[in-house]
């Protein structure tokens, strides 16, 4: 085809034909070779959730083109509000003032999100006062000794350029009524809380009292997590970048074992309840013989359990690679018992444990003595500044936070669902955890990078 | 609330519960303060788009819950078929023959995903037999000087580790027949081609010869482009990287700016026809003054144009920070109506030319001399290794074309759509180019990021 | 000064120049406005070495212009033997037979002494005959299960862009006979050791055994020390990679303990018996406050002594930095008793002990809670590929060990010594052991950088 | 050994030792398996410096052992005056006040060097009143638009984390007097110039008036090039920075070439006059086949020049890679007779030049069609912050220059020799050069690296 024939469209355009012509059948119909049947060799794999809905059905399963949609068309769909600028706001830009809270660990990219949302607000909505509470909600309080900080685009330039936040972070609770206090004292408007879990409800308890006093603050979440488990957010902030260190460690853990004679790479990834981390980390590096996870037990000391199969793979390849997420194999090593300031429950160390026990046990019943190099990053994976894709979602993430408030909305947070992102209301969230799922694509690819036994799950 | 009394759900269960009992209105209500009744200031912006489709609408716009639909509920709903493993497959594996091809320019994952097509090829549908076609389809035809390599997982094993692409590439098409030729007298009967544009329209000829000779050869195309500008591909592997590579220059660039005075940093970043990589970086980045894209024409010498502005950044901040992409501005400096190998227009060089050019306009009309330091990173933004989310994306679009492949499929393409891997017909993307568009979020987001005139657009 | 008017004259001239005019008085003279008449406020610090040495004077205190010196004009000075190729050979290329090993724990920079050794070897000296020998001295012996492997400049190709050894490493030693027997029956003539302390001790070993045999096999060490604690190289490969990675760990532990009230940042790096890694990474970071290494005891419950310092940096700053060497502190917590197959003593865990003591100490001593972040990123720091320096130093370390294997030297190691390569005896370092010196600009800098009470020293 | 006997002897223990017992005969003798008779075989290199000098000779090349000297004990070595704290200073703390300049081009490290000025001053030598300079000596005049800023270790506490320099710089010299002048009125009494060879030709100026004018103010350089060409510095601060960059670029340029039929590879990287950059760049990426600098002319189009030699390369391996100093080969095409505000020359573009003249060269005369893949990453690799190595370094040398001015010192710059820091008068180094010399470890190591023909040179 000749250069000059080219004609160009553009997607719009040819919605807009799509639209108009083609509005009846399913399109994008895909040509095929001729029948397939043969059976799937994938159907060997025990276990590997053989069930109908692991495999595609071609006459049924289908990607909806648009998942924006009109609602007035699709009454009964279930569907999210979408986040973005609204024409009429409820706030007026001359007496709003913003308050910011982030709580809990840290993650990449939260300077990003005050920087955001101090700059959205300043340079779009011309909102000049905006207050940065510090330390989570031990700041929020009305005698806390940490006082709240002036923020604006001056003091927020260079921060992104830093992992953690200027703000200051901590765990734990305060006097719902105190909080409230404090905001009122402080002419506070419009609440920003961002963090995971235990924030968001305290976020949720705050919209409760303000309706029980009948006052006008906004309480606007942004769901914060490392180990990328908050509900109706696809992937949140912070949690790619995470994800690259976290490769990197396993690549060095690599290195190791395979140095070594008999070496086995032993690497724990934050992960307590979720993980997300150690199969995102797994898939990304590309090495791991073994991902272990919360949400999937394993057998251990058993024939076909991982420390035999550890033993053919060092037989096959000299050594071995483990991704371990720290709440993975609490079923054989069980929790302590304590909670922590967040009320998360205090888990036994996985890491040491197995690193001991792999060595006891080749020693003991396999009579061969391995060399386990292992690897515990911890903190190291996330208080880094996010990447470019962290740094452009959190910057999407605060300025659709600030159209929310600004429209008057409550007791929600921002999500991201089908690369859109969305109001979800802070109750939905409520007694949700995202976990990985045995079928999803998140662990059927873990299993086909590792090769470890699908027949475990 | 105590500990105790949190029950957690997961996700699976709720869903569950969700369609049973709340199968009729709009779900996740978001609760509001009161009515919004002022008008926003985003309105005071010329020209960004404040056409009605620009604010988002309450009662109107909602982004679906589920985009995987079953097609029979939905016979009217445009969609995609989802890529994934079938049931029952086409390709007896013992006969199976495979080959892959790398066309057009490097992008990061180009090893990860050769890596993982023979990963899965071998280790899940225990396919032995496949083919690496060295430098594009110049290795393609039967007497080519490059001849093509075995692969397997060793060969591939630490592949992904570096840049570029293990097989080679190269530009432009060879004769159709030819090619075909030498599928079948190297007994291929599934070719995976790696490419952009071209090399999509080059395996689409493939496949109509293959039509009008009755063979049984598969031929999938796996979407390459650096620009991230192919229609149905949310974004292309290989982008996330180059763009981390970009907000770095872009830093280099913002730092020698703001040491000089009156310095601009000028930045030429890949993209011919499409801003995406000049737009991102410049959202990650966050420092950006000025992001001049091809797909937006700017005035340049009048009052209010691109120097105007600069002037005055020069002179609040002292110094100013242009991200340039490669194809921008062409309506002042026009093309070279050269084409290269691969049919592409070849332009005028736009960075070369706006580097003296400011220079000279500060001099002539406003008397004053600036310091431009002017970057063009060029290869180094592609030739690097994927980063993890790339890697990650890179391994699962690898599995789905061999999924795809060994059903039968052929004459499409793997896409990627609201987070799903989907199957897209290569006629569908022949006449399309994916572009900027003005009120989609990647540009209202550099809008906002850089507080560049909203309506010079 | 007019452009043509400057005369430049490069640096050979001038020093033809200076040995003939100017051979008496010493050089350089520097001006000083005035005499030097008021005490140094650093006197005010107390115990900082302020004997006489440490304080430079001018009348006495010079450095060198020539280091390289002829032998025969200074028969008095103690001096070592210069590295690099010499006129005459020992070896005939031919018949020369070479063997690598890699000893002890993995250090940046070991594949590219190896692929630098062969490439040296192959291109320059035409040598075509080397063994790569597995898992260290475990390869070493007749019968071992890790057979050697055949090197040329195609399997070390890309070996440098990698972490750790393609060779494998070991730690302990082998029969010594055994070892020279394989040698014999290989027909090694010249073998390069490439390990610390132990290996080098090994080398020496097998050197006298070859003695005793009569045999013609040289025998040379390659430094390797991850602790740079080798005496007589100034600074050994691999070990500013090390320190670029710890001290990017030391900013993650400064972000964590800066963004958590009463935070406490302590890092454990590698340096059992040396500090030099924590040293250079807390000078490098610039913004440690307590620097803890096994050379330098310290107080650490008593008043001005560590946790009492810390309880003032928190106090001003809200914070504190520790770096912690993993053989710091030993005064305190002893070490177990063990020793490793290397011999090494086995430490208890500073690291643990510190992270729970002094978290317990504020607790009942000064009734403050402290959130300690504690990283032990272990072998994160040494199984990373080597950074450009050390990229350099290992291939010129390579060059030289070849230049003297080939001259038939024997028994010696390339020591690194005032910016010059140099031929150390192996005898020379059995007895000692680099440590960091309380003078040393490395620990007066340390004290400089973090301001921690020189007078604990 | 057993674990016990192993005495450890320390280094300074052994000195002593060595000082009284062995002070006759040059120590550290090394042991030869034999004589060696067999002419080595880098004497068939052609014409790289086989004279004598080339070869080491073991009876007369030494390295000397202590080159820390007492000048009374050896009145006649050239030698210089040790950088360091003295004694008696003679600025009485209290009275004195600092300014800090920085002029030219950026390098990595100027943060750390004005970070550690200040640090130095306020914390050790208890001075208060520290003023920085803006944009080089246009921010040093009386009137200067630039006015001076005050600094203190709150201001540039986070400064060394960021590239550039926050006090900017600018080229060319301004009115001496003036200048003086201005140092007076503000009592400014001791002077840090940060810059280049034209820099402390200003700084020597400076002195030459003050001297005249009879005044008590210490001009202290510190010598910054990112070329690595000051004399008497053995590797200026930000240099290894810029090769680390630098060598990455290659690395991509590398990936490129590979991965194109006959790809050819071209990087152009800084070095006007000297190619250190470049040639350091080289020896850390390992895979340049020609280095190509401004101190070695090389012939060109003739018969074993370097397009036939790239052309025998690309036969060999499919492509070659070519590092460009942009000062090399300006014998073929010449500088442009312009100058900059330094006064350096310009110079015509020898990367844009040798891009198209080898492409038309393969061509025409050997009928080849290459794909060249230029790339020219200017500013990026000096805007980078310094790499651990360059911190430490930057540190010390600022501290050894506030040391310096406290003693009263003036018209000197810290140098660095046989790795101790020296005291350097300007006017030493006001005709001198540092350029790569053709017999040096710095040359033959690339030479080695290439494998580039050493007869060119």
């Amino acid at each position: 085809m000749s250069n000059e024939e080219k004609k160009e469209t553009n997607l719009e355009e040819i919605e807009v034909k799509t639209a108009k012509e083609e509005s009846k059948a399913p399109d994008f119909a895909i040509k095929k070779i001729g029948d397939a049947t043969i059976q799937s060799p994938l159907s060997d794999l025990k276990n590997l959730d053989l069930k109908d809905s692991f495999y595609v059905n071609d006459e049924r399963d289908r990607v909806i083109f648009d998942s924006k949609v009109n609602a007035k068309d699709f009454p009964d769909i279930k569907s999210f509000e979408r986040a973005g600028p609204r024409n009429k706001i409820f706030f007026d830009p001359d007496d709003a003032k913003a308050g910011i809270v982030t709580c809990g660990g840290l993650c990449p990219g939260l300077n990003d999100v005050i920087r955001s949302i101090v700059l959205e607000l300043e340079q779009w909505y011309k909102v000049r006062k905006i207050l940065g509470f510090r330390y989570g909600y031990a700041g929020l309080i009305p005698n806390s000794k940490y006082q709240p900080v002036a923020l604006n685009h001056e003091v927020v330039e260079s921060i992104h350029l830093r992992g953690g936040t200027i703000l200051g972070s901590s765990r734990g609770d305060q006097a719902v009524k105190e909080m409230v206090k404090n905001l009122v004292d402080r002419n506070i408007n419009m609440l920003f809380c961002i963090g995971g879990d235990g924030t968001l409800r305290g976020a949720h308890a705050l919209v409760e009292e303000i309706e029980k006093q009948g006052l006008e603050i906004s309480v606007i979440g942004i769901p914060k997590t490392i180990d990328n488990d908050i509900p109706f957010v696809e992937c949140s902030f912070g949690f790619q970048t995470a994800v690259e260190v976290s490769k990197n460690v396993l690549e060095c853990a690599k290195i190791e074992a395979s140095c070594t004679p008999n070496g086995v790479g032993l690497v724990k990834l934050m992960g307590r309840d979720a993980g997300f981390i150690t199969s995102y980390a797994t898939r990304a590096n590309g090495n791991v013989d073994y991902c272990l996870i919360p949400e999937m037990k394993f057998p251990i000391y058993e024939k076909g359990g991982l420390y035999d199969c550890v033993r053919r793979t060092i037989g096959d390849k000299g050594h071995a690679l483990i991704a371990l997420a720290e709440g993975a194999g609490q079923h054989i090593i069980g929790t302590s018992g304590e909670t922590d300031a967040s009320g998360n429950k205090k888990f036994n160390d996985v890491g040491q444990f197995m690193r001991y026990d792999i060595t006891k046990h080749f020693k003991d019943k396999f009579d061969t003595e391995i060399n386990v190099r292992y690897i515990s990053p911890s903190y190291v994976i996330r208080s880094v500044p996010a990447n470019s894709q962290d740094k452009i979602f959190c910057a999407d993430l605060a300025r659709y936070a600030v159209d929310a408030a600004m429209a008057g909305k409550t007791d929600m947070m921002i999500g991201y669902w089908h690369g859109e992102f969305t109001h979800v209301p802070l109750e939905a969230i409520q007694n949700l955890k995202k976990r990985v799922e045995r079928s999803s694509r998140e662990w059927t690819s873990v299993v086909a990078s590792t090769g470890q036994p699908p027949e475990w799950w």
